[in-house]
């Protein structure tokens, strides 16, 4: 495949700054994530002046009231972001620890978690995803090429600009942080194909993107997640525990991927327990779309069609089944979950053993809401996103996600047999 | 894209045998592993009788004598495979392994060690990696599909029906273990698109092989390694560790990953150096392509040309490079690596730190030769491959890099804020 120069241009000063980088220390990494943050605030009027021409560009074109929401930026906004980059300055930087052994000849070989090298981030019309972004790849010592919708790319040139800058200041590479200005897709075509500059590609954003992504890029790619994630209330569940995890699962943040989208019933407590839960959704605008057996106890459900089961709604939508037993429950996950996070709510010991254990999913919980899924509340102080494929990284990725490993081997003049 | 319905059959196979594989312990698997190893002994007339059709057909076509020597099965060579088996029944299982920690809401998260599921080995005409493969990954809980080259197409059939069945005695599930029997392009090109079914795709084999692979999978790779490998002898290397090394690194397996290729000499010890070092390597029968001040020390040397630098001789030749300091060998090392194993010959502290540190390799040493980097050596035990790429496995990858990992997550009816 032939690059636009400009892109190798990119790709190359990416490489050089992602080498430089390696000799930083954690020091200069917090310092320049602080000397971001103070940029951010120094800078408002001309970034939210940019943030304007975006957002009233996305109004004239029509662009639905979500898009514009996850557009627009606020001087409240910018004092986040703020407090983010301080935030993660105060966090262990991943970089330099490890393990090590040393053979029965004696060499001794050092297990060392460096960064990935060079990453690429994929995303949509969100601008704080370019400061994010280019924060947890420099926390973990990456150059990172930053490719925004073409709905913020006023925004995101502006932001990308203020924080390389003030990240330059600090003794940060020229070239760590870098945003592709073009928004011709071809662009993106061709940074999917360039494996001799970038060791990674992270999308972020919807389930057509990362597809897109997953589809034509030949550098590896961590798949963040699309989730229909399932709960399955056992015959012996805890209607005290069950209910408020369903309603949290469902309701307290429909739109992201680690809400609720499928309830399975115990067929043996399906006459009890769906009137109380259809209730307290029906009370919570959820829209319930059930099996047969949901729709004779709940009257205002209607009919799931197959392709429910599949759909992640995102929504006040609920796809209500009721299931004979566990295998049945695990049958129907192991068909249409995306593997993600599910939940097992029971009182029962060796049902949530089975469930935990067979369910291959990124996060399996018993007695809990799926809506834990995240790495702030596992405890890993960032996240970059939730990972649904198995390699590399799995739910949700911290900075040690950002990193791999090298092996640094000390000898004596060791040769091999 | 349009599947085969044969196709279809055994990655649907191999999802059902993936999920019952998560149900089974470590013993079972183990006794599968030695029941393999028994039915190999057991079959070998059958198993050599169609090892000689290969090898018959392939002298008939008038491959290389390095090919024919690949696909030869000897009696000998069965019991060496039916002795890994063995021990591999004896490593540990890095299933079920892993680290838990509690939120401070009482939530208790285990990240545990669980199998990749559904793996694809495409690989050439080496019939012992039908073997190999299929016990690694049976040890490590997945189910795994075969693609051998068409040269051995005989023998792995033989070898394939041979050690499943002997897992099928011991209650592994019908799947775990398939071999792809068509020997058309179109059905590997399929597999690599099979993403609903495969979850990682490890090519062994030539560079070749690995770029197809690399280039047409849908399904993520893990890229096992071609190594252009370099040792740097610094101004203050000691040349009775130096001599050695070089020697072992280029000679002692020349055509393997890890032997080395290009010899980088610093300038202040040339002319004491490469003469010592050129006379042991015209022994050895080493032909060396030289920069112009190496031709000038090595009258028996012919000049490297550019392409020389970049290549992987995996053959008794070595390029040879005069550079000023360790900066241009690093330099020179960014330039022309492909990051797997690169070594430093110094007794200058600095000067190796830094190498250590700014080497982006797999494996980076410092007075060792870059032949030990390998599953064996490193005390991993088993050996599926190097990698070279970053995502996921770097260098060496054992059982635990055919592994990832889940969250078990224990609540009691935690919802989130």
């Amino acid at each position: 495949m032939e690059f636009y120069p400009e892109l190798i241009g990119i790709g190359q000063r990416a490489k050089n700054a992602a080498r430089r980088l390696l000799t930083l220390g954690t020091l200069e990494k917090n310092q320049a994530l602080m000397a971001m943050a103070k940029a951010l605030i120094e800078h408002e009027a001309e970034i939210l002046a940019a943030n304007m021409q975006d957002v009233e560009r996305a109004e004239a074109k029509g662009y639905k009231k979500s898009l514009l929401n996850r557009l627009r930026l606020t001087s409240a906004g910018l004092r986040e972001m703020a407090k983010a980059l301080d935030e993660l300055a105060g966090l262990p930087d991943p970089v330099g620890e490890g393990e090590f052994w040393t053979r029965p000849n004696g060499l001794r070989i050092q297990r060392t978690r460096v960064p990935l090298g060079v990453i690429a981030m994929i995303y949509e019309a969100r601008p704080n995803v370019t400061v994010d972004s280019a924060a947890l790849c420099l926390k973990s010592g990456n150059a990172v090429i930053l490719r925004g919708g073409s709905e913020a790319i006023e925004s995101n040139k502006v932001l990308a600009r203020v924080i390389a800058g003030a990240a330059e200041t600090q003794g940060i590479p020229e070239g760590a942080i870098q945003l592709i200005g073009e928004t011709g897709r071809d662009w993106v075509e061709q940074l999917m194909k360039m494996n001799s500059y970038v060791d990674v590609i992270i999308p972020r954003g919807g389930a057509g993107l990362i597809q897109t992504v997953i589809q034509q890029s030949t550098v590896p790619v961590i798949e963040t997640g699309t989730g229909i994630c399932h709960a399955f209330v056992d015959e012996e569940a805890d209607f005290a525990k069950a209910v408020p995890i369903v309603i949290n699962a469902k309701t307290q943040k429909p739109g992201v991927c680690n809400a609720l989208e499928t309830l399975l019933v115990a067929a043996p407590i399906a006459h009890t327990f769906l009137p109380i839960i259809g209730e307290e959704l029906k009370n919570r605008g959820v829209e319930v779309r059930g099996c047969e057996q949901t729709c004779a106890l709940l009257p205002y459900a209607t009919s799931a069609q197959e392709e429910d089961w599949a759909t992640e709604y995102l929504d006040l939508i609920l796809s209500v089944k009721v299931v004979k037993d566990l295998d049945v429950a695990l049958d129907h996950i192991f068909k249409y979950s995306t593997r993600h996070s599910e939940t097992i709510i029971t009182e029962n010991y060796s049902r949530a053993q089975r469930f935990l254990r067979e369910v291959d999913s990124a996060a399996v919980y018993v007695n809990a809401s799926t809506r834990f899924t995240d790495g702030g509340r596992f405890g890993f102080g960032a996240e970059i996103g939730i990972s649904t494929q198995k390699l590399h990284a799995r739910g949700p990725m911290g900075l040690k996600e950002l990193t791999t490993v090298k092996y640094m081997v000390y000898g004596d003049g060791h040769i091999v047999e």
